[in-house]
Order: C-alpha cells, then sequence, then structure tokens
C-alpha cells in the first residue's frame, strides 16, 4: 500500500488516502520519498483550474527520495541512489520529441500528478528517464523544488544559448523567480529583477540581482527600454506586456514559464522592428534537469525555502495559496 | 539635378519632382536607376499610414541600377558597377548593431524612402554598405523585389537556423508570399503555402508549394495541427491565429514579416506547452542581402513581376493598391 495525501474533490482539502499501486511494471521505478516541493500548479490541479484533473487528485512534483525497487526494463539506477522527480513521470520513449532529446515535451507524457498520484506519499513511481540522479553537493532537504521549479527557470537559457554577456530580466520574484535570479546571476548575467513588492527588493539582490525595477511603474520600465537580451515572466497575471517588450534589445526574447490565462496582446510592429521573439516553455527534458542539478550543485544554488511535515499538507498548501511562501514550500515525510 | 517622382502631400499622387541633392557625401553612392520595385510599404509612406513620412515623399526602396559615383570614403564598390538597394540607405556604422553584423537593426539607421529620397527617380544615393552587388545570372530588369522583398522572407529561413527537413508554411500568396514560397522551396523545405485565395492555389505551386490550405478554413488548418517548424506570416490582416499558431509543431516559430497593426492576442498556454515561439523580423543587413541575392542567382529565384514605365508610376501604385499586382511591379526608368 501506498500512504498518500490526496484531494477527494476539486478544490477540496486533502485527506489521507492509502492505495494499492499493483505490480511494478518493468519500466518503472519505486521512489521512497523523503521531501516533496510544493509548486503553483499543485494547487492548480487540485482545483482542477485546467481541467484535466482525476481525483482522488495525489499532488507533489518536487520529489527527492531513495529508489527502493527497479523494473526489470529500468537502465542506469540503483537501488538506494538517492533521486529527484518532477512534473514528468514518464514519457512515449519513440516519437521525434522523445528520441530528439525533448521527452518533455511528448505529446504523450505522463504529468506526475495528473491521472498518476505524486509525491505527497510515502512512495511515488515514474518511468525511469524521469528519475534524476541527485549530485553530490545538493541537500537533499532543499533541493526539491529544483525539479520543477528550478528546470522550469533553467531551460530558457541553455535552450536559447543565453551568453554570460547577456542582460537578463527576472519577473516576478517567487518561487520561480527568486531561483530564476539565481540562475541568471550563476550563468554570469547582468540580472535586473521586476517586482512590484517593495519588500522583495532587498532579498532580490540578495539572490543575486544587480538592480529591481517596480513592475507596476511605468516610468521605470521604460527607463530601462532596449537593455535586456532575455525576460522571463515567471508571474501568472496580466502585466503591461508592451513596456515589457520595449525593454529587450534588438533580437531580445520575451518569455513565458508563467501561464498567464488571459491572452497576452503583442504588436507585430514591436516583434518586426527589433527582430524581437515571445515564447514559452515548461519544464525540460531528463538531461536539462540532470544538467541544471550538476550546475545548481557547482554554484551552490538552493531554493530559499519553509518546511512543513507532511500532517500538515493543508497548513502548507494554505500558507501557499495566500501568497506568504518565502520563497518555496517543502513537506518532509 | 536628381529627376524624382514625389508625394506632396499625404495619400497624394506622384508628380514630377527635380531636386538638387548637393554635393556626394563621403560614405555615400550615387547610383544611376534602371529599374526600381514596388513594395506595399511604398503605399504605406505615400499615405503616412506610420505618422513618419517628410513631404516631398520620392518611394522606391527595390531598386537596382549602375553606380555612377562614389563619395572619398567609400570601400569595395566601383563606378559601372551593377546593384541594388533596399529598405535602409544607411546606418550609423558604430553602435552594437552595426558592428555585430546586424545594421538592419541600428537605431539611427535611415530608410531610404523615409527622409531620403528613394528611387523613383533617375538617381538615387546611399551609403556605401547598403550598395550591394547585383551577382552576375540574376536578371537586371527582375532582381529589384529581391532587395526589400525578397531579404525580408529570406532572412528568417538564416536567421533561425531552418534546416532542408524543416517543414515551412508561407501565409499570404502576395509580392513577399510568393518570394517565400520560392526561397523555402529552394531551401529544400516541405512547404505549406496559405491562401485565401483559390485562383492562387496552382500559382503557389508553381513556385514551389507542397500543399496549399484555406487560410479562412478553420478544418482545414485544423487538419495540419502540429505539423510546422516555421510559419512565416506575409499578410498585413488579421487572421485566426490561434489556430495559425496550433500548426506547429513542439519548438516551432509563428514568425511575422508583414505588419498586422491589430494587436496579435497570443495565450502563453500555447507558447508555454510546445516551447513554441512568436517572432517577426524586418529586412536583413548588408551580408543576409548579398548572401540572399547569390543563392537567388544559383537557384534562379526571381519574382513574378508586371512592369510599368516610370511615366506609368501613378497606374502602378493604383493597380498594387487594388490588390491586382501579380506579383510583384517594377517599373522602368
Amino acid at each position: 500500500m501506498i500512504k498518500a495525501w490526496a484531494a477527494r474533490t476539486p478544490k477540496g482539502k486533502l485527506e489521507k488516502f492509502d492505495f494499492d499501486p499493483g505490480p511494478l511494471k518493468g519500466d518503472e521505478v519505486e521512489i521512497a520519498v523523503e521531501h516533496c516541493g510544493i509548486c503553483h500548479s499543485d494547487l492548480s490541479v487540485i482545483d482542477n483550474e485546467w481541467g484535466v484533473s482525476s481525483y482522488p487528485a495525489v499532488p507533489g512534483h518536487e520529489v527527492i527520495g531513495q529508489v527502493v525497487a527497479l523494473g526489470t526494463e529500468t537502465r542506469g539506477l540503483r537501488v538506494g541512489q538517492r533521486v529527484g522527480l518532477g512534473w514528468t513521470a514518464g514519457s512515449c520513449l519513440h516519437c521525434h520529441e522523445c528520441l530528439s532529446g525533448d521527452q518533455h515535451l511528448c505529446a504523450e507524457s505522463v504529468a506526475t500528478i495528473v491521472g498518476h498520484a505524486g509525491g505527497f506519499a510515502n512512495r511515488v513511481r515514474a518511468q525511469w528517464p524521469w528519475v534524476i540522479h541527485l549530485p553530490e553537493g545538493l541537500d537533499p532537504r532543499e533541493a526539491g523544488p529544483l525539479l520543477c521549479g528550478g528546470v522550469t527557470v533553467f531551460s530558457p537559457l541553455q535552450t536559447y544559448g543565453i551568453k554570460p554577456t547577456d542582460k537578463v530580466g527576472i519577473v516576478g520574484i517567487g518561487g520561480l523567480g527568486h531561483l530564476a535570479v539565481k540562475f541568471a546571476a550563476a550563468w554570469g548575467c547582468e540580472v535586473t529583477a521586476f517586482t512590484s513588492s517593495a519588500s522583495k527588493e532587498a532579498e532580490a539582490r540578495g539572490f543575486g540581482a544587480h538592480r529591481v525595477v517596480n513592475s507596476k511603474d511605468p516610468a521605470a520600465i521604460a527607463a530601462i527600454a532596449g537593455s535586456l537580451d532575455l525576460v522571463i515572466v515567471t508571474v501568472n497575471v496580466p502585466l503591461d506586456w508592451k513596456a515589457l517588450l520595449a525593454t529587450l534589445r534588438p533580437k531580445g526574447r520575451l518569455h513565458f514559464v508563467g501561464a498567464v490565462l488571459e491572452p497576452v496582446p503583442i504588436e507585430a510592429f514591436a516583434l518586426i522592428s527589433g527582430q524581437r521573439s515571445v515564447s514559452g516553455s515548461p519544464t525540460g527534458s531528463p538531461v536539462t534537469i540532470a544538467s541544471m542539478l550538476e550546475f545548481a550543485a557547482r554554484h551552490k544554488i538552493l531554493p530559499q525555502t519553509e518546511h512543513f511535515p507532511i500532517a500538515q499538507v493543508n497548513e502548507a498548501l494554505d500558507h501557499l495559496r495566500a501568497g506568504k511562501a518565502r520563497y518555496r514550500v517543502i513537506l518532509d515525510m
């Protein structure tokens, strides 16, 4: 039996939920969960905000744990190994994207918490390529949020060939944004943090930001027009996109990792005149996750966290819902 | 005296306009114009659609001619050489963009027809880096439209690393679009033409399209969802952007070269889930123009044109305004 915590209905409180996962499949790994971060998308799935949830829903997709069982077809892992598991728990492994190393873009991929039991549990299972070795030097107690939030903000730096000489803006200093500031600073870039919260300014500088701009102040945004190579948007609320687009240099990129639900109005002329791009990305492939963890270990990048025991999971979720998390919440099993 | 044709007022008919250009500047080249294409942006400047025109406005920025005079500081050109001149007639040459080879993104660049006398004239002047050698094997009578329309649609193929194995969509089969189909086909790609004009289907195939899709038919667009690596939008009218975005494969790009004036509503989630981009670009740098001309010469790519003598410039402009051009109009001096 797996001992988990699940929402039985949309927006429901999490309750204890024990279930028999059946025999381990050939390509599956079973992980004994030690710690699991909470991500905003756990709330989205609990609340069925995207209309794809199934119940009972076991959240949790920033897992750190130890391998306790290996299916017959798994490769490259051993029992007792410390590993992480993120947003994706499986993919088809044979489509164009999977065979190209873009497994996170597989149309048949399985999200760890959608139609699959996640990491708010004593055990979680996943397909072996998605179970990633945790390098020495990353504290297992703190590393969980790297598996989803970390790779989500790391991926654009790698994917788009960002250079240490580039200037990067991070919009929103929260769970994702504070990690984005840390990664971009360690990448060697000049980092501008955009936040509407004056209380976060000093902390943003502490994470590595060289400059902090009020994201609700049009004059402050206009003052840095034409200066940034990449702006990563980690928020999910509408902002002055035209002004943010204008902060880009020629050939610059405005990149969304926060799923802003309202359509973003983009003026084609603003893209054309400066040869600019607007783009988005989800988490990352297994190789991107692994290289992110290696980079994080070398540069000592970990989230700033608050811990709750799993028995207080509902208090922890409420803390996140209230916008009080500074900056990522981790559940200890 | 330069003998030109100019609009004296916004939307005015073009009239003969002789003017003394003064002494040739050190960095300038004077070209005896032989042929000059007409581009939609000539109409935009005549009409002051962008609010930047100055009058008398001499249009014309798809120039083919011969060098007749060289300023003292010019390099790499000789009198008698056959050359082309496109959208840009000068740039600062010392900013980051100019020194990086992205002179077309220079903030101080001078457009050939904005505050500068263009090619509807017996002579036109431009700064020497923007005066591009016309390779042997490109008919000077037909090559003019390559200098603006051609490089505009060629540039994204080169800039974004499009490979011959990629699948490319071209939206709008007009002056730009028909050249885009030719370039993408010669690039080795599978080419899908999107047009709302049934009469253009056979011609689009003749230009090299492997498939033609009705851009006003949601079912036809939905049938090719997730299949294209790059879609180049050459129209300047609103379309079903959500449906066109959905034609992209993971990592695909929707790219604007037509200045759609209404904001394009983009759902961040559609970008994030497939790691897609939306972007735009103007014409191209001198090196991009030169490599486009060399590629066009090797692949025998020329626009399909209609010719008018310069004395009938107003009839030629009306023909273009009426949407009757098939597919690019050239004025013969």
